[in-house]
């Protein structure tokens, strides 16, 4: 084939790839334990966030996250029992990305884990993703930290999963979470760090039908409760939509978007379309970050989380224009948010039709990251993100802005030209 | 006394007064029907918004409110029995205003009508809401208008109060509105014409004792329906709070700041805090609008409401940087809304320090309309509202921007002059 038509098969493969992640119309459909959904999920499996990587080489709020759901799981009642175990070989450890899902921070799915079921309605995949909570996700595994995912699975997921049976007894396909997700950009939500406003649409979209379904009063109290008390929650639900919207893109040959960015606290990895199923990997950043009192940069673990599945999507950090109000958490000025929002242009392929800036009068989002462009520009897509203790048991300590290592996309690049004769 | 002496006590009452509106603590305390706590409210009263106008001289959506109002309280039960009421001298209309009181749009309270009551907790004045509902208030009275008003009567108030209760039983003064608005301006909200965050919160915070203190399943789910689906009911909220900040720096002699302004289709009207309960009234304008499709100028009423005590308390319009999003409902560009926060900083006393605009790099919003300054600059306070079609039974036609006219800033200077022997 000739250079020229090389580049317009990349064109019209990219065309397809871009008209995929538009049109996608991500619903959330049920919540239901990881070991009935997850595809390769084994009684004794463990997901986690970002590229894969042997639990010797493991940060440690990631092992934190591990033997803390270990105990979750019954499987060990110490970090030690829990050590053993894996060393042992009696648990499988696996990128929740392979396994079509997402995990925020450390990621950490195991096989009683309710997770979030999401299904492109337009493309027809489904897709998961791990709840949020504060504790286990950044290294925590006390008591405490544990019990936060005993009220998910005990009491959360099952309303949930009952109030959407309700929903869709009534006729509706579950919660539309791309129009949760465009209104709320119109209220101050970057949908990463902060979905608050998508959190408070989802839990008045929800409510009604958990009135309707969930008989213990306490309960139901505790429920209305912990949505208003639990802004990050929605995280979770842009994280699973954003995956859903992502793998309806995913190996398109000749397509250089990028449909995965994710990390393990050691290393980035990117999927790109075109490249099959294959991890590009490099060494996780340090974040330039704000940190909480009486921690600093020397506390901190690199990069970590399948969250940047957000600004793989275009929202995230490539909103940050929308979210002034993040700053104070990330740091930085609005000028700053301004510029980040429209550098990203540079690297994408358009610009979102749905997800809207209202005060860039409007404009779309910077959709779809092309590994040519960042090669390019030298522009790296920009992902703001918290920041966990680089010991375990100790949690997060901060947040901010971090760019991928620049020679994931140039290894991709590199493999591109070879795989396709560029 | 000599100028000099008249300037520094001008200067040291307008100290005290924006003190005290800084200093403000608002919080919901209750929701009553009117006749038990307005004062002044008699069994036969209607209470409107702006400045005093008697029945003949009314706008049409007034007169339409005034008719739904009173066959809602059962006095009445059409257009024609109700006006001969009135025309007989039967019902005594007043301006909220001049009972501690706001209303939206028409804002029409009668005796049996709940009325939300908000206590300043710093400074002690209590202070009174009509609801937010879509129809009467702009001059719709058929069935299904009246309708709206017995839900909240009958269904919402009541829960309301009960939830208000139980929180109180449990040691709170009810919930904080100074601390909902500011985050609701976090979330793009300018708290006039875009409220939606404040509902939000507003209901996540309330909801959990609601669910406590509701025994009929079949209401709760309607109410966290309600919830969900009525973005505009923080208003009310908004609007009492804003009366209760503004009247805690009432009446303050030698004071130039503007404590109300407030409009009843056909007249503007302000009340300034060194020139006791006096008003200072002009012509209302014609709102610069967007319409609903088939509608345009020609079946617009003039300005009309006393949302702007919003305005008034340096929210709503004044703080339109904060809320791009409502550009798409008002008309106007980004760089418009910044203009309009940026000028209001010419005629207003400081910067807020709780309500901040964090796309201005956390900037408190422009705060306490000072009447000197209105005059010298020539620059008037800029207002957004909605608009109601000037018929009575139509209702609400579109949204706008709208100022205040000029006269009424002159006139109250004259006066102060005068009577402070400038």
């Amino acid at each position: 084939m000739s250079s020229e038509d090389i580049k317009t098969k990349i064109e019209s493969a990219n065309k397809e790839a871009i008209q995929r992640v538009l049109t996608s119309k991500p619903f959330l459909v049920d919540v239901k334990p990881a070991l009935q959904v997850l595809p390769g999920m084994k009684a004794r499996s463990i997901f986690h966030a970002g590229p894969p990587i042997e639990w010797s080489r493991m940060c440690g709020p990631m092992k934190g996250a591990i033997v803390g759901t270990m105990i979750f799981e019954g499987w060990a009642n110490s970090w030690e029992g829990a050590v053993k175990l894996i060393k042992d070989g009696e648990v499988e450890l696996s990128p929740n990305h392979d396994h079509e899902a997402v995990g925020p921070m450390a990621g950490v799915i195991s096989p009683s884990l309710p997770v979030m079921v999401v299904k492109n309605e337009k493309h027809a995949n489904v897709n998961y993703a791990r709840i949020v909570e504060q504790k286990i996700q950044f290294g925590e595994y006390d008591e405490k930290a544990v019990e936060s995912l005993r009220f998910w699975s005990n009491v959360l997921a099952p309303a949930i999963a009952k109030a959407l049976a309700k929903m869709q007894n009534e006729g509706s396909i579950g919660v539309d979470l791309k129009s949760i997700m465009a209104r709320a950009l119109y209220m101050g939500d970057e949908l990463h760090n902060r979905p608050v406003a998508g959190t408070s649409i989802f839990a008045l979209t929800i409510l009604p039908y958990i009135v309707e379904t969930t008989n213990d009063k306490e309960w139901l109290s505790q429920i209305v409760k912990y949505f208003g008390s639990n802004e990050i929650f929605f995280l979770c639900l842009a994280m699973a939509a954003c995956k859903a919207t992502m793998n309806s893109a995913k190996e398109i040959e000749y397509s250089t978007l990028v449909t995965v960015m994710a990390r393990n606290g050691v290393e980035f990895g990117i999927k790109v379309s075109g490249l099959g199923s294959r991890w590009f990997t490099g060494p996780a950043s340090m974040v330039r970050g704000s940190y909480f009192s009486g921690y600093g940069s020397q506390h901190a673990n690199p990069d970590m989380g399948d969250s940047a599945i957000t600004e793989t999507t275009g929202v995230g950090a490539f909103a940050l224009a929308n979210s002034p109000a993040i700053l104070s958490l990330v740091g930085g000025t609005a000028e700053d948010a301004f510029k980040y929002t429209r550098q990203m242009q540079q690297i994408t392929m358009t610009l979102n039709d749905t997800f809207l800036i209202p005060i860039l009068d409007f404009e779309g989002t910077a959709t779809g990251i092309d590994i040519r462009k960042v090669v390019k520009t030298g522009i790296l897509p920009v992902i703001d993100t918290a920041i966990a203790h680089k010991d375990p048991g100790i949690g997060m300590i901060g947040a901010g802005i971090v760019n991928p290592p620049a020679e994931v996309f140039k290894t991709a690049l590199r493999e591109f030209a070879t795989k396709y004769k560029l």
